[in-house]
């Protein structure tokens, strides 16, 4: 048995303030402890109240600093990292022109353990902790990322990239291959250590009827594990799909027909969705993954958050980065942009909302709400240390480190939301152990 | 004389890439040598060419960098640096809810030149060398820029805000008490030194009839001066417009019967603009400040940047971080935000425009063209020393620091825009002498 204790500010979330009151949804201590036991958390609570009952234990104290569950990114590729911001495309064309040559580089293993050790150790950087990731259709860059994603004792959901069509021959399996090469990832890694699995056909575009039907019945033998796909993203690709799939009732139903609409499943964009398919979602309880700076830079279009958040039909949503769609690593920038989004639709986004999203609605969506995204006991120690001060501009925009009040509090997020990257981030641990400290 | 040389590559724009081709537009030497005498362009050219030359000129030598033309931010508000990043409003609510209250501040003057300060450092560290700039009502918050400014040396137009109503009483003048201290202000400071002034309605909200036309008799009587104001940014203000002015032809009628829209006008946004405005602004070869950030964090919408650069039509076009509304300082992110606007418009915003538009495009608009913008013998140098690897996935985006063809660096250019911030700005030169450089 190990404890050990951080003091500082505390900020974590308790209920969902799209439906809760923000007195019942946040919960923060200005002058808090933080109560680890072999990684997990122990006990929460202000110092004041814990310290007579943890005198031994040793702490660390981070006096002017914001300490926050990590950050969770629902939807990211990293074979995409290096592309990231290629040049005047939409989706589709984007794709072929700059996503599958790259893709195609990740049959060399080597080189795939170089990018993911470099991805991971960039999303540590940026407070990120546990994502959903695309890999590439090659099982060995599966390997390479789980393996990075171990080596630094990460929770991370990652699966085989399905796709039998309308790709390069090089990056193309067949819908047995697929299942059978997805099968036996999911046996070596899913629920190895902190790792789980996410069978992941690309989007509806690449992949046959039959690879699909594959993949439901694949999910139906190992319904612990995650389904990982993009929808309804972009008019030309809803269009496509429509062209593809002559007999869908739309394009969620492409996957509903092949049993991949579960509570386990995670849809990346959802910017074109129907009235009819947020209903399905809710029902069905699939998340969605809203991925602001992607939907801007690749000019998707503007994601009905508030569709989703409501209270009639409920749809989970997380935040994506998208990276290579998207524009940066950092979920600070992408709250900042869904902020954006949600602005240009003349509805709005709190800080705590935003903040939601990124931390304890993330865990939501990805079903991990039992081990991640708060500091309720038992759960999974992962967290980031913040600086509301980090920049010149951030120290003036911010004059007080430690908010005293939820309004101050609201104000300084909302400010670091907006003008905080990377920098704002000072620490990150996980599972209790640092994994990053800014040099 | 004193002459002086920079060696490294060097980008800067001789014609428009809206209208004439990239290889007639951009002028890029990889290994080139600007020499400069008493603060400007002496000559340009490349390294090999001039060498012999200006053999006994001191040279610094910039290795793995890319020297370009300081970047010029048409539209901003130096009072509302420290509210940046204010939550949760459009236009008008957020101009009665944080920004009245902020420019209440700067009657007392020591705090106007505190912030003057600031605001003008953080410019220059990210790469900003000249501003058209709102202050606000009172005119020592003028005197405290243009204090400032000069101190540092700097090419900036300013000029003291116009406000007569539909403002608390401790932000607003009178027709005459404006146009008289305009005046004297203008006597001050116009052309002193590199200091030029701009008269400055805030918008046709809050001046009257009365105050728009003594605006107009001042800038007829001081037809050297700018006119500086805010056109058709929210859908709610064009609609009060009308309200207030039932007369008028539209917003930008308002101030063309004062006598306000000229070769000298700059307007900021025009996101709401008519077919016929756009028509009249071309004609009256008034400019047009794109502020996208701004545009996005207010909700205000997608400018329509192809149809202000249109062959038939064409208004002068600069981009704008307008700082409070807009959300960074830094003219790389405008370029990048400048970019994801257009996208979602289905169209495209290349490199090279969105460069074009931060130096030279920005000159032009300003009417600054035959001194600024880019290395034209005899223009002023300003510039700005860029690093496209700052960061780690900068670094891995922009594989080689030195691009060695236009397709390459259009490629360069583009991650340097969409990733690069503050931290991509080594260093930054004012008339020649070293103004900022990275700690």
């Amino acid at each position: 048995m190990s404890l050990k204790a951080f003091r500082g500010a505390l900020l974590d979330f308790v209920d969902d303030p799209f439906y809760a009151s923000e007195a019942d949804s946040v919960r923060y201590l200005p002058d808090g402890l933080l109560v680890l036991e072999d990684g997990k958390v122990k006990a929460l609570g202000t110092y004041e109240s814990l310290q007579a009952s943890y005198a031994n234990v040793p702490v660390t104290v981070y006096p002017d600093r914001l300490i926050m569950p990590g950050f969770i990114d629902t939807h990211v590729h990293f074979p995409q990292t290096e592309m990231i911001a290629a040049y005047g495309e939409q989706l589709l064309e984007w794709l072929s022109k700059y996503t599958f040559p790259t893709e195609g580089k990740f049959k060399d293993k080597a080189y795939a353990q170089e990018i993911a050790s470099f991805f991971l150790d960039e999303l540590l950087k940026h407070g990120t902790t546990t994502a959903l990731v695309f890999t590439t259709v090659y099982p060995q860059s599966v390997d390479a990322f789980f393996e990075e994603a171990n080596r630094r004792h990460l929770r991370m959901i990652a699966g085989k990239v399905l796709m039998d069509r309308r790709a390069p021959d090089f990056l193309t399996d067949t819908p047995e291959t697929a299942y059978a090469e997805s099968k036996q990832l999911i046996e070596k890694w899913h629920g190895h250590d902190r790792l789980l699995y996410a069978i992941t056909p690309r989007f509806a575009v690449t992949s046959s009827d039959e690879q699909l039907r594959l993949a439901g019945k694949l999910l139906a033998e190992f319904p612990d594990v995650y389904m990982h796909t993009h929808l309804s993203e972009n008019v030309n690709e809803v269009r496509l799909v429509a062209e593809l799939f002559p007999d869908s009732d739309g394009y969620l139903d492409v996957y509903d027909r092949a049993g991949l609409v579960g509570s386990k499943s995670v849809f990346a964009h959802g910017v074109q969705l129907t009235d009819a398919e947020f209903q399905r979602l809710s029902i069905a309880r699939s998340a969605i993954a809203f991925c602001p700076t992607s939907n801007l830079f690749l000019g998707s279009g503007l994601f009905n958050l508030k569709r989703a958040k409501s209270v009639d039909a409920p749809v989970k949503v997380g935040l994506g980065t998208d990276v290579g769609g998207g524009t940066s690593l950092s979920m600070l920038k992408t709250t900042s942009e869904a902020y954006k989004v949600t602005q240009l639709r003349g509805e709005t986004l709190s800080p705590f909302q935003a903040l939601f999203l990124a931390t304890l609605g993330g865990a939501r969506a990805l079903s991990l709400e039992d081990r991640l995204g708060n500091f309720e006991p038992e759960k999974e120690a992962d967290f980031i240390v913040l600086n509301p001060r980090a920049t010149p501009l951030m120290a003036r925009r911010n004059p007080t480190a430690i908010a005293t009040s939820l309004p101050e509090l609201a104000d300084q997020a909302f400010a670091t939301m907006i003008l905080g990257d990377d920098r704002a981030i000072h620490a990150t641990y996980v599972m209790g152990e640092l994994a990053y400290e800014q040099g």
